[in-house]
């Protein structure tokens, strides 16, 4: 179906992007070969390094022409395998693609290239006392184009919502070669269907982000943080709701289990508080006025100790308060240190999270599986680890698929989906099937089809084989 | 191109939705002949009156398959002429499709048939301490269903975004008679391409909503109003900008030229306060501590003297609050009472706001046609009422296309967009061109062929001749 890169292709690949800029298996491209999902591998043939959108552009019409698979990459910090050059062909890394064009303090907008890390962004704008909310846990090392084709979230998505939210317009080159250009420094738009959105969670797949536009706002000039122990998880998802009904939308809300947290210890070499907990929560809230965060500090800690935490632990100084977010954000790799695993990304309606994690428990228990759920409990978001561990390969390998449907499938009955912000990807595309019937795979294959119809943009990603 | 509504066609539409709820032209159907837009009016063929999803898709279903164009109508607010009936055909009113199906308080959700006006929602939510914060001046009489084909904004857009952001999951009904279910009671959710945000603005050429599950807070407990006159737009503007700068998000910030002003005095028969300054700004702040607000209060107060209001004029209690908003709400309608008109919903980056102004009055005078502008200063989106007054229909027709058109060029070469909030609709298609390139409207076309292979769903809108 696809065809392979020939040294025509690469001679004409090195005139757009200049001959520094082609990588080939001669060179080191094994970076290139891989993301942050489980232990795969899949080498591209060519890594391609454009400095323009004009210049992904020109590599675009060119694969399409060619029939060369294209796989964009910011960071390959992808947990879904959205990364992974699955088909070979052209890695495009857009890792030169990475200024920050303006800070538009005015506007409270953003400009930029895909590949401006995440928390590189976050600090610029800062330091002019505004804030870009998005918070991956990758966001020292992700990108912003990552970010938006992944749709990610983070803690901060409770009380700020996701990457979609904050992003307004779209620079988008297509394999016709053309620029879409979607939406701009606009707080309303409805000309046209909204293609920016239709972009943001698309995972490669339609397109590929040359230049964002991103809302900004005021910093807040205020955050506290309260961790809270729980004899178990049932307890601490009942104070999460507690605490939406006395009115507080805290800006983070992070659920941890106990063989999260101790898992995190052990890799960080650190004693963390409280870390024999059944659960811990982690909440976090935000504003300008010292009096209003106090204030709210004090009934989130009731609403905890009406729920069962024994005590509560504020974290009264920065330090500790970085110190106990180094905690929940070392968590995912410390996790996946422990063995060969696969990393499910669950959501459901806030309420029905006590039994998404009853029955993440029941149901890996059953099929002989150890799992280890952390993640966003606020909005319903949960991490599912599940580790291989001691079994061996081949008990794995047939233990793991029913498994994970059956998840999925409970995920599913409770109001959920299957993935909430790491995205389908490569990993999760198999049970996509579950999440929807046939019609709505087919329109968003025909709605593919209308941005790329040979199919050269990221293939292998989000649809079943 | 379509066909005619035939007896046989009547007799099967009895069939699915009931005779009593199928009108032809021997009926009353003058209210499905028109929207609020001018004074046009396009008769349908046929109006039928669903109940259900599974009566929409049925209605669809044989429309599709006979060729018959339908037009779905809500409350027929639509100022774009979203919902005329251009072809005549079926309308597809929504009307008897108008409960709220659930009021979720746990997980903050609202889920509700598409005729659900937007007050009512908003009253009933509240009722549980709860807020639904979009707000079409039309909220009295509109639905959420236009409010999602038309993606509509109103004056709290600025703080809280426009209907867009409210909308988590929706059930649509598409031509080939399928129900598309999208999205949930899911904060987070990237499980395949975000088609909700997709159908949402899409003006009814995709899809007939008939559920939308809509996002609710915590209801802010307070809010204040501030009134403050200025000697020139400009000034306005200016002050528009300072408050943001010193980190106050107000909830509305709205903006009224004095001709604007004094027609809606004249239309209500009161006089309004300061209706004599050259323009006015009216600010709203909301939150939860009276302390906060009366020091965003004072601090807005002091950027507005600061740029050359002369005074401000708190409202102080409910009723004189009530009272402004009446003036502000009641500015559309009586502009439009004033003469033939057309109104046009210029959006542009906020700081453009100065110059969109002056273009406004430049363009308008050149080409010796009223303006009168109005609107969401706070987030750039004005809108532009064009008055024939006293001029002959000939000449108003001549100078009228030339004058919008080059109004739309100035609002895009200001980095602004032909529609913020009412929709390309009916009016705005022929200016498409001038927004996006043959490119982009392509590709628009072939989504639209996606869900629609047969142009059935609202022909003759958002796409140019």
């Amino acid at each position: 179906m696809f065809s392979r890169v020939t040294t025509d292709d690469l001679l004409r690949l090195r005139d757009i992007v200049g001959p520094a800029n082609v990588l080939t298996p001669d060179d080191d491209i094994e970076p290139y070969s891989h993301d942050e999902t489980e232990d795969f591998v899949f080498p591209p043939e060519a890594v391609v390094k454009p400095r323009s959108a004009a210049e992904v552009a020109a590599v675009l019409r060119l694969a399409d022409a060619r029939l060369v698979p294209v796989t964009p990459q910011g960071a390959r910090t992808s947990l879904s395998g959205g990364a992974l050059p699955v088909f070979g062909g052209i890695a495009l890394s857009l890792e030169r693609m990475n200024r920050i064009l303006e800070i538009d303090a005015e506007n409270l907008f953003a400009v930029v290239e895909p590949a401006v890390i995440t928390q590189v962004l976050q600090e610029e704008v800062e330091k002019v006392g505004l804030f870009y909310p998005p918070d991956p846990a990758s966001r020292g090392s992700c990108t912003i184009g990552g970010n938006v084709a992944h749709g990610s979230g983070g803690p901060r998505a409770l009380k700020y919502g996701v990457t979609k939210d904050w992003v307004y317009g779209l620079d988008a080159a297509l394999p016709s070669g053309e620029i879409l250009r979607t939406g701009g420094k606009l707080l309303k738009n409805v000309t046209g269907y909204n293609l920016t959105q239709l972009l943001v969670g698309s995972e490669g797949t339609l397109g590929v982000v040359t230049r964002a536009t991103l809302k900004l706002i005021p910093k807040p000039l205020l955050a506290k943080t309260l961790l809270a122990p729980f004899p178990d998880p049932v307890s601490a998802a009942r104070a999460v709701t507690r605490i939406f009904r006395a009115r507080i939308v805290p800006c983070a809300c992070e659920y941890m289990e106990r063989a999260a947290v101790q898992a995190a210890e052990r890799r960080k070499g650190e004693k963390f508080p409280c870390s024999d907990a059944e659960a811990l929560l982690l909440i976090e809230v935000d504003g300008n006025r010292e009096e209003q965060l106090d204030a709210e500090i004090e009934t989130i800690a009731e609403c905890c100790v009406a729920c069962g935490a024994p005590d509560v632990y504020p974290a009264t100084d920065p330090g500790r308060r970085e110190f106990l977010w180094t905690m929940r954000r070392s968590i995912g790799e410390a996790v996946k240190a422990l063995s060969a695993y696969r990393e499910e990304d669950t959501v459901v309606p806030r309420v029905r999270l006590p039994e998404l994690v009853a029955s993440i428990r029941e149901i890996a228990a059953r099929h002989g599986i150890r799992a280890i759920g952390y993640g966003h409990i606020g909005d319903g978001n949960i991490h599912v680890n599940l580790l291989k561990g001691e079994l061996p390969d081949d008990e794995w390998e047939r233990r793991l698929d029913p498994a994970v449907r059956e998840l999925f499938e409970r995920t599913l009955a409770l109001g959920g989906q299957i993935t909430g912000e790491h995205g389908v990807g490569f990993v999760q595309k198999k049970y996509l099937p579950l999440a929807y019937p046939p019609h709505h795979i087919e329109l968003l294959r025909t709605l593919k089809r209308a941005f790329d119809p040979n199919g050269i943009l990221n293939p292998g990603k989000v649809f079943p084989d």
